[in-house]
Order: structure tokens, then sequence, then C-alpha cells
């Protein structure tokens, strides 16, 4: 019986989409940069390292300077534009003197200026992000060539994240608008005179329809887990799934309804518009999760039996970045437990 | 200039919401034991006990466990029903050894008997849920009577939560649901010859409404930081509102859109039916945060003037208990940081 909620990892589950992502990256000829937003965790990232990714990708500085103190911090991506206020400053430069590679985003002529300023001799490397339609960071490739001018000779790249190519059959072409703009960006810059180094792109859903052409490097996170998310949109089957929340059915108040102890402190409320309810239960599959409060998920059982108080189920998370981010350690299929020590470090 | 994404606290604001509360309360005749899910803090618990709280209430026995190993855990109420697991019922012993005067939810028949003949000689006091219109956890008033007996002499007294209390105009009905039914359990269990010493209701929205009648006890929790969900139910004013995520702008990707770092995990995705977008920025009014990622909030300008990049703004979130459990510390308007002590504590 477990202590719930937790998280449980199924460790054969998880090495075989580590594997996999890994060989499929070779194949292809791209680097493979895990973005580890997804699991939070400095004993993941090694594993990756170790299955043969180039480097590794993460949203903070925060999370930057975790992994390198973990001594899994030699090749980093820090994939979302920041301002470079004095905390984040000191930062980048503790990274610097680790004697990280460090690859920062950009998409503003202000900060690509700032950081060209700050370091004159050379340091961090700026990767320009581009819009390819998600409309969230990045900026059109007509204003890449600007923006790779401001970071003078910090400029190494560009990237890109296809997040509309999350939604069901939306991937292939996501990936087809990633290669089309970082094409687009690459032809302009180099015209203006710039070695474009780093081409990246590449979500879990985007990964295997953005390469072939210029992309040298992709950055999927979720693969390593899978979610319902990626379950429901056809980039991972369900027998891909390693990660789920274990809970409790604490209460059976009336036919048809049941009351499970994961609520949304572990599933969190990600619910994405073509997924029905806060998470999947894979041994009630017509339960819907209707509800969810801080410390409850209210499901409704879909015309099955009414489970009794006391009886344990796993529930597929969503969006399993934000679960994950939710704990501090993931219980694995083996028995061990590991930290996610990497939770948090927001800034 | 702060290091964000991260929260800050208002002290002078949060002292009033304290005083306020306890005030209100005392004046009721009811005791009132703040429900400590919201804050997470020990140290924050403390000033509510000093201020003249009879007690906490908490949502999980490790939460309960946190308190008491904290010296604040003399009187606690665990107001979310569970399953007495080995690990639960290790959690109990521990508090009943530490001289805690503990309360535990239940709303079946199992878990209460299980409880009474685990503790045969005296224990928790059993505090049974009754459903006030939520229909989340919680049994109908005409139910009450056998969970009551299933508890033997553990036995303490009903309570509800008034949830459906929570959308604007609603608190005023839900407070005099919780009222009716606790009265109608009440009078149920004393005919069948037991004795109701606990009477408890009251969230943030309906603490106002339910009292001067048989309750003798409220357990609100918001109401020491306020939300916007709050403020927009009219539960609380914008001036009571203590706590906020400073976010700095990242981007300014287009004309009538920017991004600030604060994604979904600091602010989570909680978004009531009620509110527009996930959070409220007093310094924007008409801007809207349409759409949240794990590390980046899009935001539309509503028609303001577009910031700049390096700028930095507070957001009110829309539902502050989920957001402090994000973090690992809080910031005070004195300049002092508090740790969120109890964060997770899930089981």
């Amino acid at each position: 019986m477990y202590d719930t909620p937790g998280v449980l990892v199924d460790v054969a589950v998880m090495d075989r989409n580590i594997q996999r992502a890994q060989t499929a990256a070779t194949a292809a000829g791209v680097r493979l940069r895990p973005h580890i937003k997804t699991h939070k965790s400095t004993v993941l990232a090694g594993m990756q390292l170790e299955a043969g990714a180039a480097g590794l990708t993460c949203a903070t500085l925060s999370e930057a300077v975790g992994l390198s103190d973990a001594g899994v911090g030699g090749d980093l991506f820090v994939a979302v534009p920041f301002y470079p206020s004095p905390s984040k400053l000191a930062r980048i430069d503790r990274l610097l003197e680790a004697g990280c590679d460090l690859a920062l985003a950009v998409d503003s002529l202000s900060v690509a200026g700032l950081l060209a300023i700050r370091y004159p001799n050379g340091g961090p490397r700026l990767i320009v992000e581009v819009d390819s339609g998600a409309h969230r960071t990045g900026v059109p490739p007509t204003e890449t060539v600007s923006v790779a001018s401001a970071c003078g000779d910090l400029f190494g790249g560009v990237f890109t994240h296809g997040g509309h190519g999350y939604p069901p059959g939306m991937a292939v072409a996501a990936g087809a608008d990633e290669v089309r703009v970082l094409a687009d960006a690459k032809d302009r810059i180099e015209a203006a005179g710039r070695r474009v180094t780093v081409i990246s792109a590449g979500s879990t859903p985007t990964a295997a329809h953005c390469v072939g052409g210029p992309v040298n490097e992709i950055r999927p996170g979720t693969y390593i887990f899978g979610d319902w998310q990626q379950v429901s949109n056809g980039s991972v089957t369900i027998a891909d799934v390693a990660v789920t929340v274990m809970a409790t059915v604490i209460s059976t108040p009336s036919a048809g309804r049941f009351v499970l102890d994961c609520g949304a402190k572990i599933l969190s409320k990600d619910q994405p518009a073509w997924v029905e309810g806060y998470g999947h239960l894979p041994e009630i599959p017509g339960a819907i999760i209707e509800r969810l409060y801080d410390n409850h998920a209210v499901v409704s059982t879909g015309g099955d039996r009414p489970p009794m108080v006391g009886e344990q189920f796993r529930v597929i998370p969503n969006h399993v970045c934000p679960v994950i981010n939710l704990v501090d350690q993931l219980l694995l299929s083996t028995g061990e437990v590991i930290s996610v020590d990497l939770r948090g470090h927001l800034s």
C-alpha cells in the first residue's frame, strides 16, 4: 500500500524512452539536448547524458546552476528569454566560472545588446528565438538579423519552439513551420555576414517532424515520462507513459462519484482543450476527474463499479512537468527513491 | 530590482487580515481555526494562534506532523477524509504521542469503524463531514447518524465546507446551507443519543454568513492573504490582498502582447469560471494573462502602453493557495524572508 498521493516512475519504460529518443536523434543526425524542466532531477539528467545527449536544455538560470553544481552542467542552453538583472548576471558568471559551455535565449535588441556589452571578450553564446507559430516568445525571421547583430560576437544561432504542434493533428505542420522559419532566419543572418552554428527546434510532438533539413539540435522534454496530453495527441502511446500519480479513494459520497486524495497540489490544474478531465485512470478507463481542489479529485465513475474507500489507483497526469515540480521525490519501480533536486529553481 | 519570479507578502495587510478575522470571530462567539493550507508556514500559523486562534486546520496528516514538530500543533483538525493506511496511522500515533488534541475528518462507515477499533481507549476525535452543497466529500445529514455511530466513543462533532459559496453572489446562500445541514445533522445525532461538541463550517467567502446559530467554529484559510478570486467574488477588497507574484517582462514580441516570467510553475493554472485570465496586474488593470506555460505568462496589454523588457510588475494570483505551495520562501515587505516549511507535505 503506497503512502499517497505520490509519483511513481516505471524505470523500464523511462529507460526505453531515453534510449529510443537518443537512437532516433542519432539516426536523424541531430544533437539531442533534452529539456530537464520535465524531470527536474540531476540524476535523470545524468542518465540522459550517459545515453548520448549532447547537452541539456533548461528553463531558468537557477536550474542551470543546479545542473552545474551537480556535475552535469558542462553544456547547457537556457531556452527562455530573460532580463539580465544583477542576480541573473551573477548566475551566468558562476556558470562561466565553472567552465560551462553556456547558451542563452534572447529575443530582444535590448537584452542582446546588454549581454554583448557585459561580455566584451566572449562568454555565453546567444541563441535568437524565432516565432514559428506558437506566438509566445520569439521574433519573426525578418527581425532575427537585427537581434543577431545586437548580439555581436556572442551570437551563436537560432532556435524555436513549435508549441502550436501540441493539439492532435498539428505536429507535422508545426514541425514544418519550425524548419521553415529557422531556415529563413539562417539565410537572412548568413546573408548579413554572420555564421549560424546552432539551429535548434523540436518538442516531444514535433521532434520527429523537424529533422532532415537545416535543424541540427532538438530539445524534447516530456518524452522521458510521457503524459496524457501526449497520448491524446498521438505523440506517445499509453505504453510509453512512465509516470503515474498513486492515489487512494478517500470518499465514495454518492453513486457514480468517488474522491481521490490527488488534488491540484499534485496533479496540477493543467488541462489542454483537447483532453477531458484532469488526468486518466488506466484501471477505470471510463472514469473522468471532473473537479480538482487542492487536496481532492472528484471523479465520476463513468458507469463502472464504484470503488471502495481505501482502494488505490494510478492516474496518468495530463501534463507531467508541473506534477514533478510539485513533489520532492520520485518513487521508482525498483523501490529506490530519487530527489527532484531542481524542483522550484524558478529564477 | 527583484529576483523574479517570486512571492511578495505585504506584512501590514497580512497582519490586518489576521486581526480582522480574529476580531470578527470573537464578536460572533465562534472559535477561529484558520486553515494553514493557504500559507503552509509554521511561522504564520504561530502568528494566527498568537492573535487568538483556538487551533489550526490542515489538509493532511503530514502538515499536522509539521505543525506539531514546530511547536504549533497543540490543537489540530485535519479536515480532509483519508484512509488509515499504516503510514497515516503512524502519523496519527506520532501526533497523539506529542500531546496533540487531534481531530480528524471522516465521511465513511469503514474509516470511522477502522479508527474506532484502532483506538479503543480514545485518541483522535472524529468529526463527520456533512455535504452542504459542494458535492465533494461529506454525507447528507440523514447519513451522519450511522457514521457518527461507527465512530463510537471517538465521535466529536460535525463539519462542512460550503465550497459552492465561492462564485459571486453565492456566499450568503451557501453559508445558510452550511448552517442548515449542520443543524439537521446535530439534531439527528443528538436524537440518537450522542453529544455533538464541534459544529464547524465557514470558508473565506462563507465565514461571515454561517455564524450566529449552532456553528461554534469557523475554518477560513485564504483570508490571511486574499487573492483575485476572492476579490472577484466580493469576499475581500483589493486593498486586503497581501500576496503578489513579482514578475519581469522578458519579451515584447508584438504590439499588444508581452511575456512575463511568472508561468504556471508559480501562478498555477487555477482559473475559476468567473475570473478572466490567470491573475490580475493592478498596475495595468486592462491587461489579461491570456496563456500560461510552465515558465511564460503571455499577456495582452488591453490597449495600454506596451511595457519594456526588464520592467517588473506585480500579479495578484487567482488562487493563492497553490501559488504558495510552489515556492520555498516568501519575501516579506519588511525585507525578511520566511520559509514555506510545510510546502508539499501531501500525504
